[in-house]
């Protein structure tokens, strides 16, 4: 399974909107065959891994990291496969979190007299696809800030002056988070002020994948539909959307002309849950925000922050600089946001610490 | 000389105020003697090397942490014992800092026909003994930071809540910290919000060492002499030093019942750099800090600051809650007061990060 896990990880970079998978098949204690999905819409890990087995799959054992599909999506159902091949057993690292299939992959195989088993390395299989896993549990994508502070927790100076908080490696090290999301979110705040790319600057073999670099989706909040049609991100390639509640029909039609789809919500201002269901709609699971100190904030204080990977960076910046988040007044220590620090390692000169809110993940 | 390092720790507790050292005698690739220094008074590393060595010592080489000294302290200088004995070479990890010895003790032992050397290990032995340099080098003593903060850069809450930030294994790492200082210094706000006992509460087995916990002066910046005589730390075991700029009679009296010494400056506020000679005055080195933003800040501000040794809560406290430092006012990003970062690890359910500012200390 450790296998499985480590050729689902191939996927990281390119199986989006579909859940990162790997398979591997053992006949008396060899590795016959071996296989991961790489692409929506592509052959799923199961069948990958049939394939390079051949005849031999007949009698073996399949260790998957997601139990095999009981359903025709794009591609027919791997549970059925399994079958006909006529495999002895399978081992699925963890169950399918769509309560409209949970065990019924499993289910199918049972009555078709293979012996199945499930749950082990359970927390590394999820640990690959918390953007599926939580649409799945929550109805809304896993949510991952990325932000960059000083050690005295300030990411702006009082000014404003705010570049290169971190140095050249955290920066570096923020391109492969971006490219493992489905979608880039930010403020149009941060747009109006900083004028961001956030694209993905790797190549397919800084990122091990083979083909295009997939950039993802950047998605902006932007009530008042003020985006700048001077944004250098209009200029590069990528999908861009504009959540707003301003239904501009002619800012619209100029932004369509650069390809940007704009999604016009009712209301003044944007809430946040409208955001989370309107992702999930434009089959987004996997979110990674760069963001100012309001947009994060609300996301913080009403629950929707997954993940923090936080780039520290080893200056004291001083207590009127800008704090890392605008979050509501905590009156009281009981009313603390309790985080769980998962990770602190170097990254260059910066100090990278990732935190964890969400329970749903391991 | 490794080994000399190891031994000289055995003294990280107890030395004070003398610097810790470590003695090793090898021959024909052997050890033959072994020492440290283990109380100011008591015999030096190399004395109590040479004792174990006997007549093993005589051509021998001789690995020592510091320079040999070469003046009559409390004790008769090494070098003429190491002359006496007729070892063979000396190496030292370091030269001795102080300005009127550096050197001297190795130029005896070349002047006696004895090989020397020194720089093996240095920036090792450095470290051992930050006070003792820092003292040498700028005439002030080595300040150590001890701060708790939350995830955000945080210390208490808007309303001043602030008790358990961190858990109890980073408390009891404090014990350590606090241990090994010359004094531990805190400013009056703290005494009054907070009525600290500021005392190691850890046993002489815990601490690894023989005989009695040696308690750490306690020293309080108290301009206006407001020290309570209700404060829980006059009852416990320990020096407590006033440093004051109230020479109010009847309560330093008052305050000499309790057995603490108050030392008057004249002006209205204290300044630091009185603090810092009274501190060299007074025998300390090696600086414990527990206080406040205030005193903390202006710690920083002034560059009195050489380490900090932070405690990380995983949680959040908003962006109104106290910051770590009073700081100046910090205009641009090329003001930002630079660190290093040493060290972060996980203590308990916190994270402890050690992070410097002295170019003193390697």
């Amino acid at each position: 399974m450790a296998r499985a896990l480590q050729l689902a990880r191939h996927g990281l970079y390119t199986t989006h909107p579909n859940p990162r998978v790997g398979c591997v098949i053992v006949r008396h204690g060899q590795i016959v065959g071996e296989g991961w999905h790489a692409k929506a819409g592509e052959a799923h890990a199961e069948i990958h891994a049939l394939r390079t087995a051949g005849e031999a799959a007949r009698g073996a054992d399949v260790y998957v990291t997601l139990e095999p599909c009981s359903h025709f999506g794009r591609t027919p159902p791997c549970a059925n496969a399994l079958i006909q091949v006529g495999v002895a057993r399978v081992v699925a690292a963890m169950v399918d979190p769509n309560p409209l299939v949970a065990g019924n992959g499993l289910a199918l195989l049972q009555q078709a007299g293979i012996a199945t088993a499930s749950g082990l390395l359970e927390n590394d299989a999820r640990a690959l696809n918390p953007g599926f896993i939580t649409r799945m549990a929550l109805n809304r994508p896993y949510l991952r800030l990325k932000m960059a502070m000083s050690l005295d927790g300030r990411t702006a100076m009082e000014s404003g002056e705010s570049v290169w908080i971190t140095g050249e490696a955290a920066r570096h090290d923020v391109q492969f988070w971006r490219a493992q999301a489905g979608a880039i979110l930010t403020g149009i705040g941060t747009v109006l002020a900083d004028d961001p790319s956030l694209n993905v600057r790797l190549t397919a073999q800084e990122l091990g994948i083979d083909g295009e670099v997939r950039q993802p989706v950047r998605v902006v909040l932007d009530s008042a539909l003020r985006f700048p049609l001077t944004a250098q991100m209009l200029r590069l390639p990528g999908q861009i959307l504009i959540y707003t509640c301003n239904n501009d029909a002619a800012k619209i039609a100029q932004l369509a002309q650069f390809g940007v789809k704009v999604r016009c919500f009712n209301g003044d201002k944007l809430a946040l849950t409208q955001v989370m269901a309107a992702l999930v709609e434009d089959g987004i699971t996997e979110v990674h925000v760069e963001a100012g100190a309001t947009l994060t904030g609300a996301l913080v204080a009403q629950g929707f922050a997954d993940e923090m990977v936080i780039y520290l960076a080893a200056h004291l910046m001083g207590s009127r600089a800008r704090a890392l988040f605008d979050l509501p007044h905590l009156a009281h220590m009981h009313e603390r946001i309790k985080l769980e620090i998962r990770d602190i390692r170097a990254v260059g000169q910066d100090w990278r610490i990732i935190a964890r809110t969400s329970p749903c993940q391991s």
